[in-house]
């Protein structure tokens, strides 16, 4: 082991998504780049027929067996419950045992072991590492040390740092999906359209500058030509330039609007996000007038019928909570979405993803 | 929904009892009212099955196959060792897979979020929701806030406030039920009693005042003609007025002694307490003379034969340790009944009771 | 139950072998010494055996099948990472279901409870207690009181105060057993040696004096004859006189160089220990010359070509980082090997030693 790594952070994106890449499909999952078109695609997919298995119980028994020979560690060093409840049913989904650290003092670094000594060690009893961390870059240079180990196992990038939290981008791209196809009686998506945002306009409102999902979810949608792209936040919290110049290079329109209510009429979409405020250094936030960026019952009038309001949550009064019995509140179903996704995504890791294609093709005509 | 909603404990009984079931059965679990004699029956044959069941491999094996397409979320944030493993033994009894939330430090509260909406997360995630919540009624109006919902799962009230202890109710009245019928060569009930303590006298013995434990079990025994109740506490922690009143409508006749060596020969069953001192909010518990509610070994002498000692533990010196090994000792009994009542209990609201008595009945002759 | 028990550490160490077995195999797992030779090899030839069947899906599921009626406890109330989760794995290996209790104070005991109260209530929710706890001879005591319940479940050491670790050592003599035997082409023993260890020079090197991990391992070892042990420490830190006084007994040839370096050439096997120096009373560590204790990769020129580098983790600087891909480093292959030999122990002491031993037959050939 080289105690003076390469930092991948460096390396070409490609570069770094094809070392994170085995027998060409994700090893290990760590960025929101790793995701084109045609592998969302087919993870919405896989999402979509985990969900109706599910629905029976002979169907749930089944996806139960499907890695009930695997063990999954939960390594969540960043408070979480969220995410790590969402990952946690997703393996329970699909069986994978789950096993969790979420206290790092309680670990033995307390015995002044290195946190890659840690990991070496949670390789050895588990079979893929699920990780959030607050360290930017961390989870990717563990994929690295783990990949020159002899007993090399995937990590799945949970949240780390300020920047990348690709399974949340994955799930809102899933139920950007579902809120934009046609929906069977069962309530399914039956046919899948190979572009549903084109000529959608999606507005990510708020603080854009300090959340890391909104940055992971604009990688995916960026795959998808002819969507429109709106960042509404105040001047200080805007989206930062990488993510537009990104935006820039796919051909993607996109502007940057001062307020929600000067917008909303046109929005097919609405995500919207929380002030970060934990993040201030100096209580800056205090300053923000952050009205302008709520959602609230009295722009009801102004909404397209067919509006999807999307939150990450958790979320403040920014999003009205008398908006959620309104049929266009996806909030609590993109929750949801995250455990069909993430079992999605596991299952795809371990190679498992055909035994749900043909288990849905022998149970379901369409 | 609704910002200012109708409280529901200002509701009549019936009515709350009413809005928690759904086909004539409890679909939430909150209190202890909801327990008729007839429910108190079925549950209580149903926890004897599961446990007769479970003696060996093969039922056991069947038993985890009963939930096994299901999740739990235990979602305890008051502290508690006993109740909730008694839980996680009765989910893993009946295969239903166990998730904890266990301390509101760590969850996305820190982030600003209403507790309201982490139950809502919740319960994409989860399919029963079991909660021990120190604020009284929030179970009940969560179980209403979810009812509301599109997705709606049941809530199980494992103590919440100072009032409701449902399922501990359940796991006394099943040991009761146990200590006061014949018992087969396999230690099991053969043929349930309609009424096993008609003619019975059980005495409530110690903290009546601050401990729910007493309070929810005698609203079950009040459905039992017959029985007699004897509530033996420090004045100042006598039982309060209302459970008093509840037992002259249900023409139970009870009285209130006020040292246990005066009336233990008369008792067919103990329930021993502990000074909750942790409610004091002057050290007032330190004036109470707690030694004329305490049951010693000295005092054998005066117990009936088949005298049945219970204590919802934890005990501190009012039982006597040197009593645990006498038959009569029934609290280690009583703590594995928990587990059997709370797993019938769980099968009972999910409608997979049928599946136990039909396995029970084609593997046992009575 | 008595309050004033007889003390098992004072008992002859026969006594207490044999007050912790039933039916000639141990029932409880305490002590090291419960250890034979033939007890060794039975339990390393089904931990390799075990991990044999675990390499298939088909085998993993097996396993899974082989406890999962069955409920453990892991009751770590001394922090631990490691041992925990290996225990937590080896328990999903064979699909015991697992629960914990971490840390002491969400426990009961904040009201007052007593430990051993505590014990016996887990006692009646789970079928084994696997327990750390940072007092000497606690796991003992508790087996010895659970042997005088109705309801007695077995208790497994997973390291208790300063003295004990059993299943630590049982992992790495399967671990010194693997790495002086020849292994197949599938990486697997297929014949095992009945002494391994004759003519082998193995050196124990570090904080010999704090470490409960050696004590035990040295126990194990002198069932071996012809085994030669370095004790490679510090004065300071030198191993206990009890333990030289057991190799003596057991006629095991031992010396105590004083410094790594001038014995390394001679080792067959180091077991490098890191400095406790959390032990220490007023920081008399840092006066310890510890530089004289560490395996760097400047003294890779002096080792023997078939050197087996162990260490129980964590580790600080006794052993270079460097080393980590040499393929004499068998301190990953350690950890991972505590997951299988605990796994073998756990379907030992419950009886389904055979049920493993009979699908190997059946499944491979040699």
């Amino acid at each position: 082991m080289d105690t003076t790594p390469e930092d991948p952070s460096q390396m070409p994106t490609e570069h770094r998504v094809a070392l994170l890449s085995r027998s060409d499909r994700p090893f290990h999952v760590i960025l929101a780049q790793q995701f084109d078109r045609e592998l969302i695609q087919t993870l919405c997919r896989l999402a979509e027929r985990v969900r109706a298995i599910a629905e029976t119980r002979q169907g749930a028994n089944f996806l139960r067996t499907l890695l009930s020979h695997k063990r999954a560690m939960l390594y969540f060093t960043q408070p979480s419950t969220r995410t790590f409840l969402s990952f946690a049913a997703a393996c329970q989904v699909i069986g994978l045992s789950n096993n969790e650290v979420r206290d790092s003092s309680t670990s033995s670094e307390v015995k002044g072991e290195s946190e890659e000594d840690t990991i070496h060690v949670l390789s050895q009893y588990f079979d893929v590492i699920i990780m959030r961390h607050p360290g930017e870059g961390f989870a990717e240079l563990m994929a690295h040390r783990l990949n020159q180990m002899r007993r090399s196992i995937p990590i799945i990038n949970g949240g780390s740092g300020k920047d990348q939290h690709p399974t949340q981008a994955l799930l809102d791209i899933y139920t950007l999906h579902r809120c934009f196809s046609r929906l069977g009686s069962d309530g399914m998506i039956h046919q899948f359209e190979d572009n549903p945002f084109a000529g959608k306009t999606i507005a990510f409102v708020g603080d854009l500058l300090r959340g890391r999902t909104v940055r992971s979810l604009v990688y995916l949608l960026c795959r998808y030509p002819g969507v429109r792209l709106l960042f509404v936040a105040p001047d200080e919290l805007q989206i930062q330039e990488d993510i537009l110049e990104y935006a820039q290079r796919y051909n993607i329109t996109h502007e940057c609007p001062s307020s929600l209510p000067s917008v909303i009429s046109e929005c097919d979409a609405v995500y919207m996000t929380r002030l970060q405020d934990e993040h201030d250094t100096a209580g800056e936030s205090k300053a923000i007038d952050y009205d302008r960026f709520r959602l609230d019952l009295d722009m009801k009038d102004k909404f397209k019928p067919h509006l999807a309001i999307l939150h990450p949550l958790p979320r403040r009064n920014e999003l009205d909570v008398r908006l959620d019995t309104d049929p266009r509140a996806k909030y609590w179903e993109q929750v949801r979405n995250g455990m069909w996704a993430r079992a999605a995504l596991l299952a795809y890791v371990f190679n498992v993803d055909a035994a749900i294609i043909d288990h849905h093709q022998s149970h379901y005509s369409y």
